[in-house]
């Protein structure tokens, strides 16, 4: 028999390190999103100018907070998952690689949006976006499986209804961005419109999975 | 009747890793700061040539320093009241997420303000600079007031002085930028005076809220 | 007689910063390797313009994965032999800097190799490449060699095997590096396969190792 | 009377949140120094030009390894005082917080350095760049002389030996930085030297201080 929540000989826990790098990547892609909208630099530009200029980044400023609300809901999650996974081993750290992997890749679709919006090829950039989403989405369905599957890595003591609540939550994941993907090839604002309702719906309360 | 400071199995503490992902983002946005002053590139410089596009950074300089200096403030306070703050839920989760997402954006309007200061379209930049940290300070009073309301997230075994003291210090932040803000329609070296004035104050101690 | 893991005072385990700032900075190179990739910048670009443009940046897709994957696994490693670590001194945070120089550094050579591939210069590129993850290998094994060496900083409650496996597996890697870096002067493809399939073969587990 | 390492509620130490945003500052601003050396963009390069020019980036590797040394030794010495500070109040964070200004700054004389050396106005550049580090060392020893002063915030179970110890190497800081500012002044290769061999030096084992 063991313990719902290994430690080791000093008391850590088991998940503390993969926690702590997943956070660090996660902190680093959601502030380097900032480096991707830059000042526009007009020489002498008059105050109506700056103006103008400033209202010309709204794609950049669209893309950075659809991307900053998604990266930031996907800690969440990995922060209310790891609160019921007590074990790692080598599939949980290569699923989360490969996880944050496709994460810390969005600051580049999310650049490519914010240079093509309004500009001819928007529809290849939007595609390219919305199909990074949903294979992250994916990817992380891949992670939340694999450790729950059979109750794999989850703790013993974890409440088996905050675990049923997470796999609900997750498997709307891939056929919510499935479908902004689609829709991609039709209509950006509409998928763009979507992917933001996506990140605004987090703001709902889920019932005993948050804490 | 629960305790205290709810702790997991293996006793690490509810808000670990919030703390660890907001010190993550403050620490990155705060860092890449530097990477806005570009070092000038002049073909075959005399040292005076150099020594004058040095001095012609100044804004900068200016700008690097009073965001440097209130991010680190920012810090100090988000330290403050995590020592207090006891548990997590939903929204402190998410209006923890809407303060990272002002202040993580903090380099794009220093930068802006740098690279108009001195010049025609100051007054625009400087405007979106003191309008920034107002809406960060407005966000981080909401993050506090969801905290600490009735003590909803409060330690049961928190000092009532410190969460008294704590919430009039923050009471004082939405009114103290909203005069920078003001006036930055009006002045602008008296806008910047006054916001570097705000956290220069931090140097003063604050009685039994800092530790 | 000693305790296997030193804690001090408070608990915390002798190792515990040491881990902290390797896993800030990994997680940050890491994550840097995507500003290495430019989003093309082409005025009022067709759709099969960008199409195209984006399909020219494979050198840079190529080798972002192979030094994300790189980085990711030793990262993973070094999570592995932290787990049987249980004493800091001088020498380790000197071998432990030494290394994390040259894995910071990962980031330049990884944008040469895509700036060059394809192109009549790309040799220098791909040795500079493959000579810098040899390098980066042979510094690790010099933090584990000292590390492991009569057990000097090993839990003395470790399992035996996991140590010796640990090191066998480490015995792989300059070889490994050694063989693509002498193959770099001959055949970009080969070395390029190569490179990747260190990274791939790391899906295979270890036995005992990795938890 | 005090027990010699305060904790809070959940057997938190209080200097874990300072080391672990100090730990994140000092981990972006070593890992951001490699984002200023650039990759020489070449259009066709042949292979020699390419070496040629690689060649040439060498102030920017020499830049690189100073700095490199220079913030990881100033880590590893933050890690040791930290091993014997038990207690924070308002003014070690402000201390803290004034050095990791100055710690965060440095990849901006870094690059002037590299950008100028061997040009005409490269005495500018490394008298800023030695002026810098001077100036770090000073705020450094600030935050030393306040925690330790007295044994102001230090353990009270702390070894009187490791404390002196680390005074004593403290207090060689200054005056060896303020001989490479002064340096600076009449000789560009010897001030480099110098830099590097205070760098190198750390190398020699300190007696009781590390661990």
């Amino acid at each position: 028999m063991r313990s719902p929540l290994r430690t080791d000989a000093s008391g850590q826990r088991e998940t503390t390190r993969v926690e702590a790098f997943s956070d660090g990547v996660i902190a680093i892609a959601i502030t380097l999103l900032i480096l991707e909208i830059r000042v526009p630099a007009i020489e002498d530009a008059s105050p109506d100018q700056l103006l103008q200029a400033l209202r010309d980044l709204w794609p950049s400023y669209f893309g950075y907070i659809i991307s900053f609300a998604t990266i930031g809901i996907m800690w969440a999650n990995h922060h209310s998952i790891f609160r019921v996974i007590a074990r790692t081993d080598h599939y949980l750290i290569l699923t989360n690689l490969l996880f944050l992997f496709f994460l810390a890749t969005i600051p580049f679709p999310t650049a490519l949006m914010a240079e093509y919006l309004g500009h001819p090829a928007e529809r290849v950039a939007v595609i390219v976006y919305s199909g990074w989403f949903l294979i992250t989405a994916l990817s992380y369905n891949l992670l939340w499986t694999y450790a729950s599957r059979a109750n794999r890595l989850i703790d013993a003591n974890a409440d088996p209804a905050v675990v049923t609540s997470i796999s609900s939550r997750f498997r709307l994941g891939p056929p919510a961005y499935g479908l902004a993907f689609l829709l991609s090839f039709f209509s950006t604002p509409a998928t763009l419109a979507l992917l933001l309702g996506f990140a605004l719906l987090y703001v709902l309360p889920y019932g005993n999975v948050d804490r």
